[in-house]
């Protein structure tokens, strides 16, 4: 088919007029879809089953040193946790922290506790006029309202395949004060599936921040979510904390991981990587706060995994899942809109989403129109500091929930109103 | 025995060498015994061990609305252990939210939160110059960290064993519109045991605070944490979010409590309960702090119980491993130092602790002559503000964790100590 941009406005009028009669019968379906998060479907969530039978009644509860794990205490979580959290995290077990269930709430607590005590002795954020921090876009949602909810101004910077855009991140960080932090997510990004590149963690580690609070705050959520067995289709990340020691700034950044899209969401462990001085301030406020996290569900995960080998065996068979989800979804897009001109998207490795770029200013028309056909997609606007995408235009498509053939009639509802919308949109002009 | 105070000097030097004879014996032994926490022993560990068996892979996951509790999402819990914990809260589901594992991290939090964001759109505690919250005591030692942690000061507030100062709590909240909380452990109150009477209850409800972000942060932490069965030993306390409620005061408290001590430390479940629009409050800041907590534990213990029948029915039986420790402990003080006039203690009806109060000037030395002949006891001074107690007299015993014949060890180690120290102190004047 022909590009739009070429249409004559007769062939535009003649082609929504279609489009508008398929959207229609579409829509009387009644369709109720939801691929606006990046949940596990039901079938990921069977994979886990068994770590439901791991700890029972008639075994120990004991931890390798002897510990009770059914009783208070071990606030850095239990030896045999750390070890194997750390080699998920490519660092020591030393170098770690075990947390409760979900590593949102550590990142949370990281930028609270920046805001009520400061980093390392720093003066606390509350205390100062202006707190910015730089937000690689498109982004994750969550982490945007956390900062927004501190007051934190957010600043854009551009995403490449490679990255942020350094040149930009340098000038931020190594001349203004005032920026205490970058959101990253530095593996299969959310929403893009790009991946840093081997200069740009290291331009992170050489960072010489104008801050002393300065932190990357380095969201490792998809750290071993391939999508592909291959290793030749399986991204590689440079461990940063290792990178940040050999350039003499062991101390510039926070490691985040968890098992919520390992085990179950909700149900997994989540831990922080960081240099010694790093966790030694972040344990002075955990003592306070809590006698310590469900070192039973570190037991169980533990017993559960084994060790490393098994967790990514485990990570293949998610794999097996969601890889049809994702081509399906590529195949769909580059069937009915390719050579169109009204849309690119990214073609990820691993992660949990697919990022679209609409035309300028016909993603929160394309969102909706899916809506009134019963899909609903993440709010267009939601990867973007305070939910405003200048463009209008980036979508993210989440295409883990729902099956295989709920995926299908979504899919195709979101190309019918991309195009739709376009079309409009074309020829309002 | 005489008591100390009328022996002559004489008298006491002749029984002092008695006792340091005595106490270099015992310290012979090597002992190494902990009567420092309010740690559940491993024979209570074991009554909630069949919880493990309770999930499985052969079950299916759904709480009772069909929402599966191994994937992400009900922020507030899921409605069987909002009904379950509000049986134990003895408030409705709908004034609840379940947490994670922790209901001290949720007092924190509450403080927190206040510090950065205020209380229900009052100004943030960290904006204002002073923030004082007042402290019933002997008390908590892990409350009164929390709030010095946010730099708030605290006001000693005099414990009676109908809860505290009354008079005092109405001129500081209804007067000092820095007063901004207070610490309650309402029941078998941390350290005395304590119960508040009705009244303390009613004045409770009925206070004015000068403050709209006055809170009183009621830590029911051991509300159906009973030693005996007869009911006519049981203590009995009013419930106060429906007293506010009725005083016309339904926003001025938040009440905590979790399955700490009645599953497992560490890997129960916490809630709060208070009025909705304490709750909305509260629920926009979690739902930027978290996707959810862990909803699988939550199904785990309603599962477990059932109902709170099956709960009380548990607690009785913690009560009998609990019930032996306690009057041994009361039993050993009242033999070997009763009529002495050296020390006072309580007899609670229920929860962790007994409290101990030597003459003045005598607590620190007593905890420090313990630990010498190897019995750790929770630091003297740790159950006041700032781990000042002003007549050096308060010790907290926890007679949970050591085995009986370990606690009939320590607590004889426990009272030479006293008699030794005091007897010391006699000399000296």
């Amino acid at each position: 088919m022909k590009a739009y941009k070429e249409m004559t406005a007769e062939e535009l009028t003649a082609e929504q007029q279609r489009l508008e009669k398929q959207f229609q019968e579409v829509k009387a379906r009644g369709l109720k879809l939801d691929m606006s998060r990046g949940k596990p479907s039901k079938a990921q969530l069977e994979l886990s089953n068994d770590m439901m039978d791991v700890l029972h009644s008639g075994i120990d509860f004991d931890d390798e040193t002897g510990t009770d794990c059914r009783n208070y205490g071990i606030l850095y979580g239990i030896p045999e946790a750390k070890r194997l959290m750390g080699e998920m995290s490519e660092v020591n077990a030393d170098d770690m922290i075990i947390y409760g269930n979900s590593s949102l709430n550590v990142m949370f607590d990281s930028i609270s506790r920046s805001y009520t005590h400061g980093v390392c002795g720093s003066i606390p954020w509350c205390k100062l006029d202006k707190v910015k921090f730089l937000c690689p876009v498109p982004g994750y949602d969550r982490h945007f309202k956390i900062t927004e909810h501190f007051g934190i101004e957010m600043v854009n910077i551009p995403m490449t395949p490679n990255g942020p855009d350094m040149d930009l991140v340098e000038e931020y960080v190594n001349h203004d004060p005032s920026v205490k932090g970058i959101w990253c997510v530095p593996k299969y990004s959310n929403p893009q599936g790009y991946t840093y590149s081997e200069e740009v963690v290291k331009r992170f580690a050489a960072l010489t921040p104008a801050a002393d609070d300065f932190r990357i705050y380095w969201d490792n959520a998809y750290s071993i979510h391939h999508l592909y067995d291959e290793p030749e289709r399986q991204d590689y990340l440079l461990e940063i904390l290792s990178e940040c020691k050999k350039a003499g700034h062991p101390d510039i950044v926070l490691k985040f991981i968890s098992t919520s899209k390992v085990t179950f969401p909700g149900s997994g462990i989540a831990a922080v990587a960081a240099s010694k001085k790093n966790l030694d301030d972040i344990g002075a406020h955990m003592t306070v706060q809590t006698i310590g996290h469900d070192k039973l569900n570190q037991l169980r995960h533990v017993r559960f995994f084994g060790d490393m080998d098994h967790m990514h065996q485990h990570m293949s068979r998610h794999a097996e899942i969601l890889r049809p989800k994702f081509e399906m979804v590529e195949d769909t897009l580059e069937r009915e809109l390719g050579g169109l001109g009204i849309g690119s998207w990214t073609k990820p490795n691993g992660g949990y989403f697919i990022s679209f770029d609409a035309m300028e200013g016909c993603a929160k028309a394309i969102v909706a129109k899916a809506a009134e056909a019963g899909v609903k997609m993440t709010g267009a606007g939601a990867t973007y500091p305070y939910g405003k995408d200048p463009k209008d235009s980036n979508i993210r498509i989440a295409p883990s929930f729902p099956t295989l053939e709920e995926l299908r009639e979504a899919t195709e509802v979101f190309v019918l109103s991309a195009k739709l919308v376009s079309v409009e949109k074309l020829l309002e002009k």
